[in-house]
């Protein structure tokens, strides 16, 4: 089974405290669709300007993703700048240009629209409402979020959450939303708003899935070194749904597996600048940290 | 096998946001004494004054520790006072009297000198180096730390790095220590000042065991409700010393669920005010929420 992951194809200019890289290929839609791609076909949807590298098209070729949802437009290219402090917990936007990104409007293929499992990467609610009504009947439904949606379109983005199956966040943004400072309190107000599934990522803490079969505790894989985290959580649940997309079986026996790959992937994903380590990797070099995720849990 | 623990015996008027409760029973070695008396046999080392309530002596009683090293003397007891904000993981000091313990020399009696457990739980480095000096050969010796020893006792604290087997720290002090941010990069950094076992405690993330086979990633019990979080550490690290005391085999082969029981008992620790909580479960209640830990982890 394919996945379908809309969301922002974008430039990333990225400045760490050990260095800096112009106009790397990110995006939410971007880092989801490398990460879901190694385990299922994925067909991805966004937009690019006509400034939009082809080496960057090349990336997207290479891991076998179908561009007929890409939209290649007059214009540039959303362009994303920012940088990280030491700790790489805090971020700063330096910069944000828009450009074709400013009148997206995600506009299926015929080919997509019978889609049964659908990543709503982070993107304008609106957007991934707008994508839901072109969907004749998706099996499972994901919607990822960033804090600015919950400033400036949290309407939207309420009626959404009566969409989707699976709501993914991370734990500031869960407090953001339910004014809960504990997590598990938290995930439990965010069950009412509508979705069945929550998942609440907390970065190198690892995330909590909540479900109909309880709680999934996932950890991250340890790191020693984080070059750069941008696109790390893009990169869990992009996995994360590939895997699903790949599996046979219920979602419930398959989503707390699903989790643990989208924790590696994102591992690789933190290692390099922008997509440059994730796209560099085998399927094996995933399947070895999960073996070693195996061994870190076991009691 | 018997752990024997020495630290301080205190008592902690507690303020929260939700209550505020004076002069309950606290300290490190209450916390982790209490804690362990769940596993095996105790032996505390401490000293309080005679305005000691009897009540919190009948506490030690019922739950058999050993008190022949519990140093009763003229004097006012140790007293701590501090205030959580809403979030639990900000507190505020407002008072220490010191009283009997500013004097507090661990005088062993000739009973403790073997013991084959010893907790070092938080207290000077001087006075843990002078319980190491009394020992005749224990088998496995665990140290915990506060911020306020590397302040002012680091040249001690080193020191004693190279006396213990295993070295229990959280992750802000391990950050003060080595002056790494990845808590990996930090483990490292520590394992080089001596300790075989370096343990990470996170709070609500859960914790990180660093030693001979490697890491392992302990998951915190899920609370939807933290009551006062005070001495939560101090009952990881109890419980954890009174499992391995109690087991048989390697330390390597009991570690990690050692670490489990920590986190249990620390969550029913969280639940309460002081040791409110602690002192009312029974084993079966601990062996309840780590069958359900095995649950929540398993992928």
């Amino acid at each position: 089974m394919s996945v379908l992951i809309v969301g922002s194809t974008a430039l990333d200019s990225i400045k760490t405290p050990m260095a800096e890289n112009p106009r790397l290929l990110g995006g939410s839609a971007s880092h989801a669709a490398v990460a879901a791609s190694f385990f299922s076909p994925v067909k991805l949807v966004g937009v690019v300007g006509d400034d939009f590298p082809k080496k960057y098209i090349g990336l997207y070729r290479r891991r076998k993703i179908d561009l007929a949802g890409l939209q290649i437009v007059q214009g540039k290219t959303f362009h994303w700048s920012g940088e990280y402090e030491v700790n790489m917990n805090n971020r700063r936007t330096l910069l944000t240009e828009l450009g074709v990104f400013e009148r997206f409007m995600p506009h299926l293929p015929e080919s997509h629209k019978a889609s049964e499992f659908v990543l709503l990467a982070n993107i304008a609610p609106a957007l991934q409402h707008h994508v839901l009504d072109q969907m004749s009947r998706p099996k499972f439904v994901v919607a990822d979020t960033m804090d600015l949606w919950l400033n400036i379109a949290l309407g939207d983005l309420l009626q959404l959450l009566r969409r989707i199956d699976g709501f993914v966040l991370n734990d500031g943004e869960a407090h953001q939303l339910t004014k809960k400072d504990n997590v598990f309190a938290a995930i439990k107000k965010i069950h009412r708003l509508g979705p069945k599934y929550v998942i609440v990522k907390k970065g190198s803490h690892g995330s909590i899935l909540s479900g109909p079969r309880g709680y999934f505790i996932c950890p991250a894989y340890p790191l020693h070194r984080v070059c750069d985290p941008t696109g790390a959580g893009d990169s869990f649940v992009g996995a994360m749904m590939g895997c699903l997309a790949a599996a046979r079986g219920t979602i419930d026996a398959n989503l707390r597996r699903a989790m643990i790959y989208g924790s590696v992937v994102a591992s690789f994903c933190c290692e390099g600048f922008g997509l440059t380590r994730t796209s560099g990797i085998r399927r094996s070099d995933i399947e070895r940290r999960v073996r070693e995720l195996e061994k870190l849990t076991t009691f």
